[in-house]
Parts: C-alpha cells; sequence; structure tokens
C-alpha cells in the first residue's frame, strides 16, 4: 500500500522528504564510507551535523547565545525529572501549572525533589481548558514556574505564555515550533523529540545558561545540565542518529517559512477539523474552545460503540491512529507540523460521511 | 568511494546487511504505510519488534525469566549514576574495581550517591593489567560488586569474572555478546548499545528482577529500575528506532551462530593483530598480555611523530579510527562483532608495509 494519513500522537508522522533523504544516506553518508549510525561522535561529520543542528534551532526561534541548546536522552519524562534536579534546590519551591496528564507526570516528579506548589488545577474542568493566565497566582520567590504548553492527551494547549518573575520552565513537547515563541520568556524549554522533531529517545532542552548552577553537588553528574554545556551534549555519547534526523527535520522547518509559515498552516490545518466538529452535535469537541490545541484535536461520539465503529472505519479508509489515549478513551486526531493537507481533506470527507450514515 | 574499514571505537561499525534492511524499510515499513520511526510504540508493530528485541537477548545469552531486559536512554554513562541510586542504599557501601577511565567514571557517580570502596586500582600499571581475581578483597556485606569488564581506551578486559557474594554488577559496554556469558553470575549487566549492539543514545539493561526492590523512595521514579519493569521499556516513549536497529543486529548474530561464533572469530581476528605487535620491537602493544581486550588492541610507537604518520597513512589507504583515545594518545583498533575479516587483512598488510618502511 502507498503511504498512510498518520494521526499517531507520537512518535508520530515525518515529513516525507526528510524520511527518503535519510534512507538515501543510510548506508553511507555523503560517500564517505559508513552509515551516521556507525561514525564517531567526535568525527568531522557529525561535528557538522550537530553544529548545524543547533544552528537551525537558535535560526527558526531566534535563541541568543544567553541559551544552552542541548540534545538529552529519556524525552520529556526524563526532564520531568532533571528539571527539579537542578533547580528545585533545598529550602525552594516551584510552581506547577496542572493541565492534565503531562503536568501531573512532571508535578509527580519534582514532588521526589522537594516542595511544589500546584498553583492551579484543571480538575474541576477535566483537564479540558486552560487557566486565565492574568491570574495565577504565583508564589513569591519560587525557584521556578512550570507550564504545559499543549496536553497531548487532553488536547488543550496555553494560547498565550505568562510572564513571570521566576524563570519560566515550558514542557512543549508535543507544540515545539508549531508556531512563533519569545524565547527570552523563558528560562528552560524542553520537548520529547518524537512529535514535531524526528525521532523518539531525545530531548531538546533549550536552556537559559546561568540556570545550570543552581544545581547542587548532590546530583549525580550526568543529571546536571552544567555537565552536558561545555562541549554541548557531548558529554557522553550521545543519540546521534536522532540528532541526524532532527537536522534534516529543521531543514525542512526553515524550507517551509519557518515557524511563522508552521503556524498558519497549522491554525488552517486544525481550523477545517473543528469547523466539522462545530456544525452539528453529533460530533462532542472534548477541549475548551479558547482552549483549543491546534495540534492535537480531542473530540468524543455519543456512544463508546460509536467510537470504535468510527476508529475501525477510519482505518480502514487508510487514516490510522485516530484512537484517543489509553486513558481517556475517545477521539484524537494528532496533526503535527509534518502532516500533510491532504489528510485533513481525508479526515473531514470521512467524518462527514460517517455523520451522514451514522447521525 | 565504497565501503571504508571503520575501526572507531564507538559508535562503531554495523553489520552491513543490517545496515540494507534498515535502509529499505526506512521509508515504509513492510509495507504498513510509514516509517519505523513516525508509528506508536504502543502499536501492533511495535509491540511485536520490541518482544523480539527481547527474546533474541534471552536466546542469545541464555537469560532466565529471573531477569528483566530493558532498554533504557542515555548508554552507559547514566546506568553510571542509575546503579548506585538503586542498589547503594543509605548505611551500605559498594565495593568497585578500578580497571581505567571508564571503571574511574561509574566510580565517580557512585561516590555522589553513597560509600564506594575501591577494592583495586590499576593506576601503578597504569591500568594496562587487570586484577588476579582470586585475590579480590571484597568487603563483607557489600551492597554490590563493579566491574568493568572490558575497557575501551586501555585496551584491557576480564578474560574471567569473579564469582561475588554481593550481586556482581558489569558495565559490559564494549565487549557484551562478544563471547559466551553465565548471566546468572551476574546481579545487572548494562551496556551502552553503540558498540555490539546497535546506534548510541540507549543501553541495555539485564537486571536481576529483585534488585530492582531496593531503591529508596527519594529517587526519581523515571530512575528507578522498577518504574521501567511491569511494561518492560515502555514507562516512556522509548528509543524506537534503537531498540529496532538491536533487534536487527541481534537478528544477524544468531544468523551467524550466536556468541559461541563471535568469540571465536574475535579471538582469531584480535591474534592476528596481536601476532604482528608481538613480532618486533617496532610495535608497543599497551595492554598486559593476560589482560588483552579482543574487542579493542591498543599499542603505540617510537614517537608520536611516528603515531602521527601511520594515522594519517592508514586513513588514506581507507582504514578508518585508528587514532587512540584523546586521554591517552597511541593507537587502537576497535574490531567489534560486526568488524570484517578482510578488514583485519587489510590492517595487518599495511602494518607490515609501514614496519618495512619505517622500522
Amino acid at each position: 500500500m502507498g503511504r498512510i494519513y498518520n494521526f499517531s500522537s507520537g512518535p508520530a508522522v515525518l515529513p516525507l522528504p526528510v524520511l527518503e533523504k535519510a534512507r538515501d544516506q543510510l548506508v553511507d553518508f555523503e560517500g564517505c564510507g559508513m552509515s551516521i549510525m556507525e561514525m564517531s561522535h567526535r568525527g568531522k561529520i557529525f561535528d557538522r551535523i550537530i553544529k548545524e543542528a543547533e544552528a537551525n534551532t537558535r535560526d527558526i526561534l531566534s535563541i541568543s547565545d544567553d541559551y544552552s541548546i542541548l540534545f538529552l536522552p529519556g524525552g520529556a519524562s526524563q526532564q520531568f525529572a532533571m528539571v527539579p534536579l537542578n533547580l528545585l534546590t533545598p529550602g525552594s519551591s516551584a510552581d506547577y501549572v496542572h493541565t492534565g496528564s503531562w503536568a501531573g507526570k512532571a508535578i509527580k516528579e519534582a514532588q521526589i525533589v522537594g516542595k511544589v506548589n500546584v498553583i492551579w488545577d484543571g480538575k474541576d474542568g477535566n483537564y479540558m481548558a486552560g487557566p486565565d493566565i492574568a491570574s495565577l497566582p504565583f508564589t513569591k520567590g519560587a525557584a521556578y514556574v512550570h507550564i504545559t504548553s499543549n496536553e497531548t492527551i487532553g488536547g488543550m494547549r496555553f494560547t498565550e505564555f505568562p510572564r513571570t518573575e521566576a524563570p519560566l520552565v515550558a514542557d512543549m513537547s508535543s507544540d515545539i515550533m508549531s508556531r512563533p515563541l519569545d524565547v527570552s520568556q523563558f528560562g528552560i524549554i524542553y520537548a520529547g523529540m518524537q512529535k514535531n522533531l524526528g525521532p523518539s529517545g531525545n530531548a531538546l532542552v533549550i536552556l537559559r545558561k546561568d540556570l545550570a548552577e543552581r544545581c547542587p553537588d548532590t546530583v549525580n553528574y550526568f543529571f546536571r545540565y552544567k555537565t552536558h554545556m561545555p562541549e554541548p551534549s557531548l558529554y557522553n555519547t550521545p543519540n546521534t542518529w536522532a540528532v541526524y534526523v532532527y537536522k534534516l527535520v529543521t531543514d525542512w522547518v526553515k524550507e517551509n517559512g519557518g515557524v511563522a509559515a508552521m503556524e498558519k498552516r497549522n491554525i488552517a490545518k486544525a481550523q477545517r477539523v473543528y469547523d466539522v466538529l462545530d456544525a452539528s452535535a453529533f460530533w462532542k469537541p472534548c477541549a475548551d474552545k479558547n482552549s483549543r490545541s491546534i495540534m492535537n484535536i480531542t473530540w468524543r461520539l455519543e456512544t463508546e460503540d460509536l467510537e470504535k465503529k468510527f476508529i475501525q472505519e477510519a482505518a480502514a479508509a487508510g487514516l490510522d491512529g485516530l484512537k484517543g489515549h489509553r486513558s481517556v478513551g475517545g477521539l484524537r486526531a494528532s496533526i503535527y507540523n509534518a502532516f500533510p493537507e491532504d489528510g485533513i481533506t481525508a479526515l473531514v470527507e470521512f467524518m462527514r460521511e460517517f455523520e451522514k450514515k451514522n447521525g
């Protein structure tokens, strides 16, 4: 069969030109006689690749030299622990905004390390809406404020980010590079790569350099940001394949107009699906209108049986991965940067047909 | 140019059939319409892959159900921290055998966590020989004993492993699956994948299940082995690409006779190089004869200028990566499982010619 429409929440669809290039270069990289996976991370070729990966990141998100760009193992889940280990020093506390499943996991890890102030919890609204950022009750003197820019499972996002006195730390795993961003507003931005950036198993970490100094000596060297900064990401042998694919993906982002163009395209793509969801009571969109994600669109149908039918028939029509997360059920379309417009057309047409037959 | 002979210490040479298969399957895995890198780690296809990867591991090393097989992020460097975090509980101490650069790094991380007994240190011998395992002064009641089975930088190895009362923990990054092993002799075996197993950024961890229970509640969830055991390696999104390539590499190991055949071939390959090194005083092999690695062969020449000349002329002849580690200098040939016999022939011939011209 041909290429399917892949709505997977992550690992997720990658740009086809990236996959084709990775395939063509896999056995022999640019005629050097070996694969990217076989070469030293300290050799000339990989040195060029990792520097280009960093330069692309700085270019796409306009990041100043006050920030380090690191590629660290373990995705966002490892950062849930590394952030408090480095910043939540004894005697201090950190503010966390609880917007859903991923924020909850970040909170759980931080509570192992130190005092956590959950300054807002979306539980009463079933995590379908975000906070009013103007009225968030930040703690005076907090070590940092942690938010989750986009909740992959719930399908909500921060449309704007708060300006905070304490460093703002954001898990942007599921919407990094989907929209323009003022990085100077943040202390740390981290993102598991497997949605908008590349393969799974790694995180991109954008870190204001001065924050790395806070880390206590009781933390293992490997989990200190400052260990990884002098030769960025080369303290240990990094995931060279992930850095390489990330470099290709960020090349693709640049060639396609950068984050401004990504956002325009993402809003248009998401709007076409939300338009269907809003057109009739047959569809029951989950996220609050003011907090709707443009990456992960979640909705329910009247019954679970009908949802099951939707998933099965969609899969048969080449629309894969529309099942909601197992913790919440329902339906979800993850439509990251690399998800193509014609996949949206196919989904929207399928939905209209499905409604006609089952409405 | 064609495929070069790649003596890189890691990331290192992979079997050509593995690379070719990974290339052929990269864009569209077995006609499913997407790449391995794009699919859910909880989907049917990846579930099959990770289960086959685990089954291959059990099969190749004859591992019983008393052990978990985990694929964890960060390579061996992260395990240097995770081992003591999980096992070196308050009030206990751990024995470490200091055989070189990598053992030293493991010790450094353990000392952050608790009390370390360095029960043997090869410093006086410049880390070119291993201990007499029969006379190692193990500490009564130690939480565990840590060894490094093969020192990639020095080029020495344990030819045999001690039988210990405390659980034996071994970093086998650079010789895992190069020889048969009695896994039941060990509490934990861990190995960064980028030498004998696959791409970089991940570690294989073989863990006696009962040991995971020791971990104190003060350790972050993500760094507890037990967090990753119930659904093996799926607590977070694992490095799916690395698991996939690992599966292909272990298929290749099995197709080529398993670890018994690997060892036979590795000994023969190494012997051909050591024979040249031992044949004249022109060559100055580093490791003690009784501790010689069959994976990483290290030697010096009379002067550093001559070493530089050797590296340059070898590279021009298609023999790449023969420079010793930057911390020790000299020359090193890393000849892992996937390194081909004809590459040994090429090296040996080059060495004989080089000696003739410069001896």
